[in-house]
């Protein structure tokens, strides 16, 4: 791509996002729905201005979901989500099992063997904690105790994810598993982010001292940057995700006094990535694949992915919890799910139409996600109305 | 590139641009010197973790000069920029002939045909003004006379170069040349900038007020951002270059009432970008392929590139100008030169040596401008000391 359709694909990114969030504001629904909606307008089923395949527009993509979770993770508190673990990891463990049984049901009773079963419930089983993430902030919800538990179950959820798509992805290469390294596979994935907390917590402080007394322009925000990235790199690099490096480091600062600078900071960069990953995630949707059978699937997918999720949020231990926002919450599907569905794929496993199937089930539930938690959290004042910070979109500064 | 390689190039030039940015601030250079040097380290000479040539980085470092002349544009003004600009012109059209020449006797002194002679002169013609820019803002002193008159000059130069760029371009695929034809491209060119600023200040105040209407969440930031993309888009399509775009942007939105507004939610956007521009500048040098002969063509390039644009600064009309600052303003050189000489490369009219050449004269100028500049504008006090503030490395504000 040259310089020239690089601008123009940034300019209907910025356009289409920014009009249709505020069109979706205007109809009382969050900005999020909006700039899904917007990027399937300007993506490869409308305009063909943004192609979300395209490197660089994948990249800043990336960059804007890394952002988004170091912000998120910078509003969390470690306490809480300890607080709220036991419920979390119920949640996850429940909803996975649902769904990956689900997906593998589904598999056999359209005739697929069971290794396309496997890569179906694969598919269906992790959540993407982005979308919520966003509504809830856009909301003013991301404090609550149900959002906690649907970001802490979220970590849980990608961690097992991550290691399903490792196992799945051998399977598929006709590589052999043994038991121990399923289980020294499982340790690496959930010891990473448990060592993450710890050596950062030690390191932060210092590090935001050392920055403090060294003028540097910025220096606290390309020092926290660098963090990020570098916890994010870290966990790709011992097969953990990406955001959950960034959601960690995010946890660490979150402990440190210069929280609150340092996210002021951050949030001025994330404003110009975080759209591009929500518009990239509508411009992926490709309605020329979708056949009536490819349809069917797709929903049926979608059904079983939403119903499981739904159903897992009643598993939370904890009094007084609005345990339907929490199975709303861990509602959407996305990287991962498309990250199964692109292995099966490229393994010749899956089908171009249970791919798109696969695809359109991402894309109904992160389109259902912000209708049903606006309509669930419209019954409830904010929990913490004092505490209310949206992360990403925050009150027009100009009036 | 994956999204593990991307965060590392990232990590790798944020450090590398805050630490050398540093050390040479703290021997009394401008950030941008250490920033080209810190390039230099991580990058294909050194550590090898930024590629300048990929896609992403690349993009990335576009953004970063676009941004920077667009906020460069912000700080200017029309009239001042006007009033100045006979001298501006004639500083421009002496240094595009005085280097042209030069390149082009360099070219038959070392015994190459026309055609490559040619090349030469057009890769030493046209000033790249972001060093420059950079540096003055560094300094305080983007809004003295002398730098005003650099910004037009680099401006005028650009527009030529363009013009250059396609004939010569042109010559070398074997086209026919009309004389009607170059009148053309040269009344694009410079038509596009006159018409950008017409119509653009006239549709600005509108847009602003508009925007200000629609209770949007940064409505201002975006609105600005895509108004600076599209006028760099269609600069680019209309054949002129993509910073002429931002920079016209940047010149239109100074005279609206919100330009303090803008100016800052783009600084904190920019803050990001910036330093991937002049870090990829560095990160490209390529120390192995400086033969003897490479060295000695090199810099006899940047001795005649450099020469040629300080004696165009004399050329200034205008009492009271310190016109060897004007001369050193000139002397950068960059992107044109460089996309000359890959032309001249893909063509086959010149050798891999030749490019080197090229290549090197262009980090020559780039490194001993932010020495000679800063050595000379520190005889003086800045002009207008009440309006410094720095575009791109301002105060730490931790403190």
């Amino acid at each position: 791509m040259d310089v020239g359709g690089f601008l123009l694909a940034l300019i209907a990114i910025f356009v289409s996002a920014k009009l249709f969030g505020v069109l979706a504001e205007r109809i009382g629904q969050p900005a999020v729905l909006g700039e899904l909606l917007g990027g399937a307008v300007v993506g490869v089923s409308g305009l063909r201005l943004v192609d979300a395949h395209d490197p660089a527009i994948y990249l800043l993509a990336q960059l804007g979901i890394i952002l988004l979770l170091f912000l998120v993770g910078m509003d969390s508190e470690l306490d809480k989500l300890l607080n709220v673990g036991v419920a979390a990891v119920l949640v996850a463990v429940v909803g996975v099992a649902i769904t990956f049984g689900g997906g593998f049901a589904l598999g056999h009773f359209l005739g697929y063997d069971n290794i396309v079963s496997v890569f179906l419930g694969g598919a269906l089983s992790a959540t993407s904690v982005g979308i919520s993430a966003r509504v809830l902030s856009d909301l003013g919800h991301l404090r609550d105790r149900e959002a906690q538990i649907i970001l802490g179950a979220a970590v849980v959820d990608d961690l097992i994810g991550v290691v399903l798509l490792t196992l799945i992805g051998r399977i598929a290469h006709g590589d052999d598993l043994t038991p121990a390294g399923v289980v020294w596979m499982t340790i690496v994935s959930f010891g990473f982010v448990i060592l993450a907390i710890a050596i950062g917590s030690w390191l932060a402080p210092a590090l935001v001292r050392l920055i403090e007394r060294i003028k540097m322009a910025r220096g606290l925000l390309f020092a926290s940057l660098v963090f990020a990235f570098v916890l994010a790199y870290l966990a790709q690099r011992v097969g953990s995700a990406i955001i959950i490096g960034s959601f960690a480091a995010g946890l660490v600062l979150a402990r440190t006094e210069k929280v609150r600078e340092i996210e002021r900071q951050v949030h001025d960069v994330a404003h110009f990535f975080v759209p591009i990953f929500f518009v990239s995630v509508g411009a992926a949707i490709d309605v020329r694949s979708f056949t009536p059978q490819i349809l069917l699937t797709g929903f049926g997918l979608a059904a079983i992915a939403a119903g499981g999720k739904f159903v897992a949020g009643f598993a939370a231990t904890g009094r007084d919890l609005r345990r339907a926002v929490i199975g709303v919450g861990m509602i959407p599907r996305g990287e991962v799910s498309l990250i199964f569905a692109q292995i099966g794929l490229t393994t010749g496993l899956l089908t171009e139409g249970l791919y798109s199937a696969v695809a359109l089930m991402v894309m109904v539930t992160c389109l259902v996600t912000p209708l049903l938690l606006r309509a669930l959290l419209s019954q409830h004042a904010p929990a913490e109305p004092q505490m209310k910070r949206d992360l990403v979109v925050d009150a027009p500064m100009d009036d």
